[in-house]
């Protein structure tokens, strides 16, 4: 893979990496069919497999509502594995690069994180983590069609890599759609972070790999990464253009204001505003690592804040909270 | 007059007050009877009587639209006086406090700005200017009317004292339209400044005495400064409660937000965004002086903006400007 060596500059675009691993071990039916002593039996299997790695194993039955939306927040877990615990664990490192939900739709799900485009690492540490588990235990695994699933989106290499992109520019161009369209034929597919009412999020898009079967991972990732590519240098020519739009400029600085001044804001709010100034950031307006703004946008989402706070915060309550904590970072 | 002591707390809500004199030379007739040469005649008699003043005697046939529009914007001329130079004079005092129109809709208009609410000094600088006018030439006086003006509102006293509300706590509650009403029963006329487009800008009011005739300069002052007083007091009881609103303290910190980092600001905009930080800055949320947003509002309207740069601007320099200024301003 190329290029990767223009780590800023593909930075400014591409937030963060993820590639998932979904597995299933040969002696167990799939978790769907499991009772919640026998979801126990296999996500002890698991986590024996894994005892040299340090990570911490959370029972999702002795989370809260709030700490496990949390994890969902910050893309730990799915949506579906916060809502329902019983019988399920988390395996969890330390800084939170690696997370393994065990017993979700598969028995395993092993899922690596990093930050800008790095596909190619995320692969090498999830590929680590595969093979320490079939060292010690036996996959379902067919030799025609490789590793089974239970959805048969994922039959074959198990494997969903993804890269999650900032394209405040293409947006307001209305190039997304097209792009969409184009990176489908592609095997790829492109969808934004939707709010509760349907609407795009902070001009943030995911891009992963659609085809899992008769494709091997360095094949899949390559394309992705060519593509994620492509797609990076028309955001960056789209943004040349945007930039020197006054109107636009000005709402790049009042969105930086506002940050800096708003008595409450709203989690879709705070996106949104951050949207912009992260472009204004990553154009060299102002002077904020765009990880740092990432990663208040991730501390700021409701129920991540709500496990920080010593009591229950109400929605109006951690709206200002909110603010009160963005104008201490921007200083 | 009571209470004018304690002048920081009124000085919040009265801006400021103005005191104008309309008077006649008996000799001539109005000025819409007189021709260009006769006008330039009693300009010169009046200039010379108050010849030891050490104002600035300014032929408004010198001056470029835009020099005139600028006089206009600081309320030292009216806009008739600005659109029509022929034959007319401006006396002006250094600071601005002291402005005569000469051959306006009368001979002489006198005027007086003080900051603050101030109504008894106004007009004892506008009675000391009369009487050396007075001293020097006769006035067309009637014993039992009074001074003779042109328009019959003004006959009598001649005297229109002002002073300049900010009430953005009553509108907000939607008190001024009674607030109208009332003022108007004790002979006070109570009007919004108007914008282009007859919305009111920056929630500022004029209050005015209507009553001309038949009353002295005293007790028309007298009633003027105690209404004053009873209006501050109830905008400011109505600001303790509008500042306990989280909404309301949301929109004052934003307003000060986007002043403080905008790229471009209309002149309308920058009204309205100041009206918020003024009213945050008297409830002590910030530390700036509100006569400093009053001179930044003046200083950043369209054709004053114009009279101080070197090449002519377009609305869009202006705007680029005008944020550039404030910007530099709060700092």
């Amino acid at each position: 893979m190329n290029n990767e060596s223009n780590c800023n500059s593909v930075s400014d675009v591409v937030l963060s990496t993820r590639v998932r691993l979904a597995r299933n071990l040969r002696k167990y039916p799939f978790p769907a069919r499991l009772d919640r002593d026998e979801k126990k039996t296999v996500c002890s299997l698991i986590k024996d497999a894994l005892d040299g790695e340090n990570l911490d194993c959370i029972d999702m039955e002795t989370l809260s509502p709030v700490e496990a939306v949390s994890l969902a927040e910050k893309h730990l877990i799915s949506a579906e594995f916060a809502s329902n615990g019983t019988g399920r664990s988390l395996l969890l490192s330390k800084n939170e690069d690696v997370s393994l939900m065990l017993c979700e739709e598969d028995h395993i799900r092993i899922q690596i994180i990093e930050s800008g485009l790095s596909l190619e690492e995320a692969y090498r540490k999830a590929d680590r983590i595969d093979s320490l588990i079939e060292n010690r235990l036996t996959y379902a695994f067919d030799e025609r069609i490789g590793y089974l699933t239970q959805c048969p989106t994922d039959l074959g290499t198990g494997m969903r890599a993804s890269v999650l992109l900032h394209l405040p520019a293409l947006s307001r161009k209305g190039a997304v759609r097209n792009l969409t369209a184009t990176v489908a034929k592609l095997g790829l597919t492109l969808r934004g972070s939707y709010g509760e009412d349907g609407e795009i999020l902070g001009d943030i898009y995911q891009l992963s790999n659609q085809v899992t079967l008769g494709i091997s991972e360095k094949a899949a990732l390559q394309n992705l990464n060519s593509i994620a590519l492509q797609i990076v240098t028309q955001e960056k020519q789209a943004r040349a253009v945007l930039i020197k739009d006054e109107d636009f400029m000005d709402k790049i600085f009042r969105a930086y204001g506002i940050l800096k001044s708003a008595y409450k804001l709203t989690s879709k709010e705070l996106t949104n505003l951050i949207s912009y100034v992260r472009l204004g950031a990553a154009e060299g307006l102002f002077d904020i690592p765009v990880e740092k703004l990432s990663a208040l946008n991730a501390e700021l989402q409701p129920a991540t804040m709500n496990t920080k706070s010593e009591v229950p915060l109400t929605r109006s309550q951690r709206d200002i909270k909110r603010a009160e904590r963005i104008r201490e970072a921007l200083g």
